[in-house]
């Protein structure tokens, strides 16, 4: 079953807004077992909208449209896809009191245009939208199926989630479909397929394993299609078989797995040091209060995260970390002996268990031959035991502080659980 | 002149990738006069890309492909495209040569696949990329062009800066278009529409300004067309009364601009700071390092940035920033007092000319009735002079920390311009 997405709007055509939408919207149909074929974009007049549904609609079954729908564009989607079926259109009162109610929640007026937002076609199913004022449409014609759905992403996102996908589901998808994602950290895409050979050969022609990498992470999906006839208990025992082998696949790498399904490194960091009771500090240097960004971009960091000391400056290592002045003059402030004494300090001086520590040459300049741009040294402890290693990444910038900053969650994470282990023994 | 923009991979069909080229694409092309019409995207299978590029010709006088060169992708688009143009392929010895070069320079092996990246199709002309392995490919057909790009971005930016969008001007752009942006921050959209009232309707016919909101800022973009007969000198004359405008313009609103084109805050507060020889620290709570983070993240930060103490606990504030624990007791962690205290003990302690300091509530939890969550105070000061306002921005996490430092880094703006308006008097 195939679906084309198609947005409506002068603000994609312009560049002025990048597209999310259709990026969310693939992946949620993919797990739902139905494939996308297509994309496109068209502007905001009758012609072009006309002109890109019939386009889409000879192309899929499926047409999830999005945008368009807002109080400011003189309704002329809305107006185009009731012409399209030949359908009039009607005051809805059940949505026309649900967006008074939602004037009413956040105590604002409510504009006229709203009257208005309440006019649908009639041929249309209305999706109810509980979190904003634009109804979501559901046209059927010749078998084929054409959702209209705003374009606020939050409002899209709901309306796909409660309202399409479902139904969706059991229109188009016959067949179960499972999914499992696991999370890792510390290998890249290649090195991970290496070791995953053996155990992609005992994969059936029936699940097969998706490496998805971003910037220091890979997501392993195992996705199982039930193959055979459909009984009453074939999602279960797709279920059963699916996380079988996500057993095994964690087992075969289960040091670099940190997490499952929609987890971040941060998170799971942050649920152990909440578990063991542990505080955090950072010490950070080329990171320039990255990794500090990112666990304190999780809500509740403040129930484990003392704080961060950013020391750019030497001077800055030595007061706020203690770094001595003679270990900065001696290997430097990107070396193994400095990033130790900053790990060392914040714990110290920050009050904190745990403490990570980074310092490294971010680029573009500041690199030497033995230290080129990218060399990067972590460490992690406790005051009792420190870790530190070295990496080389490369020449960005931007992909330098984001590299080691995921590392250094990563280094953490590992820590964590040494700790764990060591605790149970 | 219209343009369509069509993509050519699974990876944006699936998901796995948000298309950001053709945003970026849409604003270059739309600045250089070209309207893009619309956006389409395909997998990568011949047929959908044959239907792809038929549909997209039959829209639009100017086709740009992104996307499907890879040496891993079979050269499917590439063999295609020499298929539809009825062209023979033939082996590129510049493209060749330029691409051992580039394997040599990075110290890498050349795969043997790179022979097939320099077999291009003759009736192309061969755009050269010197950032990457895929050449660009320029084809006419009755008199419309047809141009593919790889869609790595930086090699997609390379070539549509150095190769197309000059010949595209060339070819379909008589008229003299030009642009000039001013950026501003601390009001929004509507705020800042009310005070310019009188000078759009100064503006004639041929200029047009448009708004272009981002979370906490607005640029302002003035584009003015030639109207009448063109001239040897209608650009210069052009030129002169765009920015003309954009004087009168920046003179309404000289409190809220910071900058013009493609500045950023932290680049031009870095800029200032470096130019009057001071250092800045930061003090971060709510903002938990990401001020310090997009301080750090343009290079050359080392040059006037000591450092941050992110200081997410109260112990962390009177511990690293000196902050006394009655003000902290009696006031609450999110005050006047304590922010102020923050940038005081940050100046003090972590030895800065400057220091700005935040403090709030970024939720979704903590928030009360009297500081609901978005509460947020900040300060910015010398130690002699410390200057403080309280903000209240929306329930959302991640929006509340964005908006927090981009207050921040506009206060400090502001407060330097104070200070170079005190020192000039």
């Amino acid at each position: 079953m195939n679906a084309h997405l198609l947005t409506i709007g002068d603000e994609i055509l312009i560049g002025q807004i990048i597209d999310t939408n259709s990026a969310w919207m693939s992946r949620q149909l993919n797990l739902t077992g139905i494939s996308v074929n297509g994309k496109s974009s068209v502007g905001d007049t009758r012609t072009d909208i006309v002109a890109g549904i019939e386009h889409a609609l000879s192309l899929a079954d499926i047409v999830i449209i999005t945008g368009g729908l807002g109080p400011t564009k003189d309704d002329i989607t809305k107006k185009t896809l009731a012409e399209m079926f030949e359908s009039g259109m009607s005051f809805h009162q059940e949505t026309y009191d649900r967006i008074r109610a939602y004037f009413e929640k956040v105590g604002r007026p409510m504009p006229p245009s709203m009257q208005d937002q309440a006019t649908l076609p009639d041929k249309a199913l209305i999706l109810i939208n509980k979190v904003g004022t634009a109804a979501g449409m559901w046209f059927e014609r010749d078998g084929k199926v054409l959702v209209s759905l705003p374009g606020v992403p939050f409002e899209m996102e709901y309306l796909m989630t409660n309202e399409v996908l479902p139904r969706l589901k059991s229109k188009f998808v016959s067949r179960p479909i499972i999914h499992r994602t696991l999370l890792t950290a510390g290998e890249g895409e290649s090195a991970i397929a290496r070791r995953l050979e053996d155990f992609e050969e005992t994969l059936p022609p029936h699940i097969k394993l998706a490496y998805l990498p971003a910037l220091g992470l890979v997501r392993l999906r195992l996705t199982g299609v039930w193959p055979g006839e459909i009984h009453p208990d074939s999602e279960q025992k797709l279920t059963a078989e699916v996380e079988n082998y996500a057993a095994t696949l964690h087992s075969t790498i289960g040091d670099l797995v940190f997490g499952t399904e929609t987890q971040t490194l941060q998170g799971v960091v942050g649920e152990k040091l909440r578990g063991l009771g542990l505080t955090l500090a950072t010490a950070e240097s080329c990171t320039g209060g990255y990794i500090s960004h990112l666990i304190t971009s999780e809500a509740g960091a403040s129930d484990f995260f003392a704080g961060s000391a950013v020391t750019y400056s030497n001077e800055m290592k030595s007061a706020l970390l203690g770094v001595s002045p003679a270990t900065l003059k001696n290997f430097g402030a990107v070396s193994e002996e400095t990033v130790r004494e900053m790990a060392e300090g914040a714990v110290k001086n920050l009050g904190s268990d745990l403490a990570v520590a980074v310092s490294g040459i971010a680029g573009p300049g500041g690199g030497s031959p033995e230290k080129p741009v990218g060399t990067v040294w972590i460490a992690v402890g406790n005051g009792t035991q420190t870790n530190a290693y070295k990496f080389v990444f490369g020449r960005d910038r931007a992909k330098n502080i984001q590299m080691a900053g995921i590392y250094a969650l990563n280094m953490l994470n590992r820590f964590l659980d040494q700790l764990t282990h060591q605790d149970s023994r």
